[in-house]
């Protein structure tokens, strides 16, 4: 392969594509930094330079993913707010799917508790929630007690989609049912 | 204070006492060892004995309360099931109040993503949901949405109680309600 004239900011969003796809292939423990740099076609030394260890490199790679899905689940607020849930809620649960070795790392295995995705994740599911709270009626956007609830939601999701993505005993739409089925639950009065 | 003649495993099973009250009272980072062996009425040099670091110390705290915990709330099979369930949160809700300062260390803190708490916590709530589990009629047990609604409820739970402690916006009836409420709602079919 021959190495393309990138500016750096190309050359970093380059590596991250191809970070992101290998970490989609394979275990977080079978992506090694010398064959990211060897499939974008770039030396180990530059590679480090970009990225000091595989663990940077990852973090990365889940900023700009999280960053990414959130631009692409802005919710469309003509909508009613279930259906704007549903939305975001399917391409959660398609980027699980895609993604599942990350989500195994990331709640398992070798990144498990790491601060840096846990603000990452933290902050997203942030976003979520309040997109929800300013979707629905302000008397509810004003209760405490559906506040949490929708955090408590959040959580739920992430461990429903944990657990399919680790046994794979239900399909997408199972997930999906699931997942508005304890939604509906918590917003009826 | 005069040390008191105890075996080894009374000496380890007060000194664990002894760090669960501290632990209670004070946030992870400002509880000292040298400070526990002081309240314990030992020398320091036995308290690293038996507890090499504050880690290992908080670690085996952890595995203590979730065994007390687990027996404590072993469900009285001749109830209906969300009177089993029921009983079983109360405890949860309760020991996350009073143990308000562990549950931030845990979930947030300096033992974010903690191997060895994360097993035994995962350990923990896998035995509640095969308790609920053994509790629902056959048809609901063997059910893979059902599996996997009440994993994800108990991460619900968890993340629930969390936000409760750390805002302190809901009372603790309120916190049981939400939780209940989430929980009726995935099992309807």
């Amino acid at each position: 392969m021959t190495r393309k004239r990138m500016t750096p900011a190309q050359r970093r969003a380059h590596l991250l594509e191809i970070g992101s796809s290998m970490f989609a292939e394979l275990p977080y423990e079978d992506v090694w930094i010398e064959d990211v740099a060897d499939r974008a076609g770039v030396s180990r030394g530059l590679m480090y330079h970009y990225f000091p260890s595989k663990r940077e490199f990852f973090v990365e790679i889940v900023r700009t993913e999280s960053a990414r899905n959130l631009a692409a689940t802005a919710p469309d607020t003509s909508l009613p707010v279930l259906e704007q849930v549903a939305a975001g809620l399917d391409a959660y649960i398609a980027y699980s799917d895609e993604h599942a070795h990350g989500v195994r790392a990331v709640n398992r295995g070798a990144l498990l508790g790491d601060r840096l995705i846990d603000d990452i994740l933290t902050q997203e599911f942030a976003v979520q929630q309040e997109r929800i709270l300013a979707a629905l009626p302000a008397a509810f956007a004003d209760d405490e007690m559906v506040r949490t609830a929708l955090r408590g939601w959040i959580a739920f999701v992430r461990a429903v989609c944990l657990d399919w993505v680790e046994r794979r005993t239900l399909d997408r739409e199972q997930v999906r049912e699931l997942c508005l089925r304890a939604l509906s639950g918590l917003l009826e009065q």
